[in-house]
C-alpha cells in the first residue's frame, strides 16, 4: 500500500497526513477548498491550520475527491461530524474497489446520535469498505506537526484491520496502539469535549485546580457508565482515547471547548460565545447528544445533564456546579462501581 | 466530639484545620516551631505556609504536644511521611483512651517501604486507636484555605470511622467521599509524586502536552498494577485519590514534584535541583521506594524505573523518555488488563 487518501485539511488531517508521508506513503490530501489545496501543493504550507509548518513533498493537496481516492488503498476521513454523512455520499461515488477506511473524527452525528464509525458503515456499501477503524487520542495538531511524542490508539472490530493502521502511521515520535473496542474508542473521543467545557466553565467561576480535578475524574465515571451501557469496555476508558485525551482536553488553554467554557463561566451566554469564537464548538453539540443518549439509556449523568442547562437553559452556571458539590454524602467505590467495573454486555 | 489536635503545621495540615474549624470544631494545631504556634495564637495566620490567609479563632496553635492531645477525641497527623514514625513514639506517651487517628500523608516511610496507616499500626497500640482513616484527593492546600470547592475521599478498613470522618470534614466546599480501600488510597496518593516528576522531565525537554498525557495515562496503569499487587481495589485508581490527584499534580506548575521534574529535564543535575529548591521533594524519595517495591513484588514499572534511572544513575533524561517511546507495538486493552483489571487478591 503505497497511496493514502485523507479527506479533510483541517489541522489534524494534515498532522496525520504529515505522519503517513514520514512513514514514505504518497499522500493525497483533500480540501474542499481549491485555494487551500493549490497553497498545499504550490508552497507545502496549510497556513489556516498549521502556521509556520513545511509539509513534505509527498503530501499532495487536490480538491478533486476522485483525484484523491483514484488508487487510494486506504481513507483517512477528517471532517467535522456533522459533515461526514454527505462527505461520504460524495466519495461513494468514486469507489471501485474494497478499501480501508479509517476516521479521526471526535463527535456524535447531530440528530440520530450515531457515531461516526456506524455513519460509515450506513454509507459505504460492504463491498467497497475492507474493514473501520478510529484514531483517537490525547493529539493536539500542532504537537504532531512538530514530530513531539504522541502516543494513540486505533480501534476496530477486525483486529488485522486495527493492525494494518498500526501499522501505517507507527514510528518514534507516534506511537500507536491497538484496541478491539471502537464504541469506547468513539464515545470517550466525542464526550470528552463535553467535560472540557466543564472544566472551563469551573475555571470561569475561578474555582481552581481542585474542582477542576474532581469534574474531570467525575466526568470520566458518567462517561464511561454511558459507553458500557453502548457496549463499550470499561478499561477503555482508562486509556489513552479516555482518560488520556481527557486530560490534555481539559488542561490545555488551547482547547475550543475549553475557551468556550472558559466565558460561560465569566457570565457571557452562549449564542455571544459562539459567535465570538467564530468556529465550532464540537462539545455543545456533544452535550445535546449525550444527554438525550443518557435519557434514552437510563444512565445518570449529573455533569452532562448541569452542563447541558447551562448551555440550552439559561441555568446559572456556579448555581450548577454548587449543586455538583451538595449532594449526599457517598461511598466513592460504589459510585465508581456503577459506572467502570459493570461488565460491558458483550463481555 | 469538639475536639481535634492537629499534628503538623504545614500548608496542608493548616487548611484542613480550617475545614474542621468551619465545621465547629475546637482544634488545636501543633507545630514543632514554637514561633509559629505563637504566630497561630497571637496573629491567626501560618505566615510560612499560607501566606495572606486568616485562620478561624477556633484553630489554636500550640507547641506542647501534650496539650494538643489533652482530651481530644480525634487526631490528624500530616507530617512529611520520614517524619511520621518518630512524631507517632512521642504522641504515644501522651494517650489516655482510644482515639481515631487519621491522616494526610502522602509518602512511604524510607527504608520500610511501609504505608502511613501501616507506620501508625505498628506505633500506637490497639487499645489507644479507635480505627486509622487516610484523606487524600485533589487537594491544593491554597485553594482550600480559600474555600474552594474540593472533593477528597477518606479510606479506613473500619466503615463505621470512615463515615466519622467524612462527618468531620464535610461541608459545602468541602465534599468527602468514603472508601473502603486503604491500600489503595494511600498508594495512589504517595506514587503519584513519581509521575508528577516526570510529567516535569518531560515538560522540561519541551514535549508538549501529548506526551505528558500518555506518560499519566500510562503512569496510573503502572501505579495500579502495583497497588493491587500489594492488595489494592482497581476501582480506587480511576477515582479522585488516584486519577484526579495525579491530573492536579502533573499538570500545576505549583506541584514541587514538577518543578523537580522540569528542571531535570532541562539538563539539571538531581543535587542542584534539590539544593537549589531548598525543601523535600517527596516524589524523589518515593521514586525509590516504588523502584524496590517493583523489583520485590516484580512487577513492570517501566516509567517509574526510568525516572529511577534518571534520578540515581545518572541516565540522560530525554533517553529515558525516547526509550519508552520506543517499546514495542501493542494491545491497549492488553497492557491495561495486566493492571487494572486484575481483581485485587482479597476480592
Amino acid at each position: 500500500m503505497r497511496n493514502i487518501a485523507v479527506i479533510g485539511a483541517g489541522s489534524w488531517g494534515t498532522a496525520l497526513s504529515m505522519v503517513l508521508a514520514d512513514n514514505g506513503y504518497s499522500v493525497r490530501l483533500w480540501s474542499h477548498r481549491r485555494e487551500q489545496a493549490d497553497e498545499i501543493n504550490e508552497r507545502h504550507i496549510n497556513g489556516k491550520y498549521l502556521p509556520g509548518i513545511m509539509l513534505p513533498k509527498n503530501v499532495a493537496g487536490t480538491h478533486d475527491l476522485e483525484a484523491a481516492l483514484d488508487g487510494a488503498n486506504a481513507v483517512l476521513l477528517v471532517v467535522p461530524a456533522k459533515a461526514m454523512r454527505e462527505v461520504l455520499g460524495r466519495v461513494r461515488e468514486h469507489l471501485a474497489g474494497p478499501m480501508l477506511f479509517i476516521h479521526g473524527v471526535k463527535g456524535i452525528e447531530p440528530g440520530t446520535f450515531k457515531r461516526m464509525s456506524e455513519v460509515i458503515e450506513e454509507e459505504i456499501p460492504k463491498k467497497f469498505r475492507k474493514a473501520v477503524v478510529v484514531l483517537s487520542g490525547p493529539s493536539h495538531a500542532e504537537e504532531v506537526s512538530l514530530r513531539h511524542p504522541t502516543t494513540v490508539a486505533v480501534a476496530s472490530v477486525n483486529t488485522a484491520a486495527a493492525k494494518k493502521a498500526q501499522d501505517l502511521f507507527f514510528n518514534h515520535y507516534f506511537r500507536v496502539y491497538t484496541n478491539e473496542d471502537i464504541v469506547g474508542v468513539e464515545i470517550g473521543g466525542a464526550l470528552k469535549n463535553i467535560i472540557a467545557l466543564g472544566a472551563g466553565i469551573s475555571d470561569g467561576l475561578g474555582y481552581g485546580d481542585n474542582a477542576k480535578a474532581a469534574l474531570i475524574t467525575r466526568g470520566l465515571a458518567e462517561i464511561s457508565r454511558l459507553g458500557t451501557k453502548l457496549g463499550a469496555r470499561p478499561l477503555t476508558f482508562i486509556g489513552l482515547t479516555g482518560m488520556g485525551d481527557l486530560i490534555v482536553t481539559c488542561t490545555s488553554v488551547h482547547s475550543r471547548n475549553w475557551r468556550a467554557g472558559n466565558l460561560l463561566g465569566k457570565g457571557r451566554k452562549l449564542s455571544e460565545v459562539l459567535s465570538e469564537m467564530g468556529m465550532v464548538v464540537e462539545g455543545v453539540r456533544t452535550a445535546e447528544a449525550a444527554y438525550a443518549l443518557s435519557k434514552r439509556e437510563k444512565v445518570e449523568m449529573p455533569i452532562t445533564e448541569a452542563i447541558y442547562q447551562v448551555l440550552f437553559e439559561n441555568k446559572n452556571p456556579k448555581e450548577a456546579v454548587d449543586e455538583l458539590m451538595g449532594r449526599d454524602k457517598k461511598d466513592e467505590i460504589a459510585a465508581l462501581s456503577e459506572s467502570l467495573s459493570d461488565p460491558a454486555p458483550h463481555d
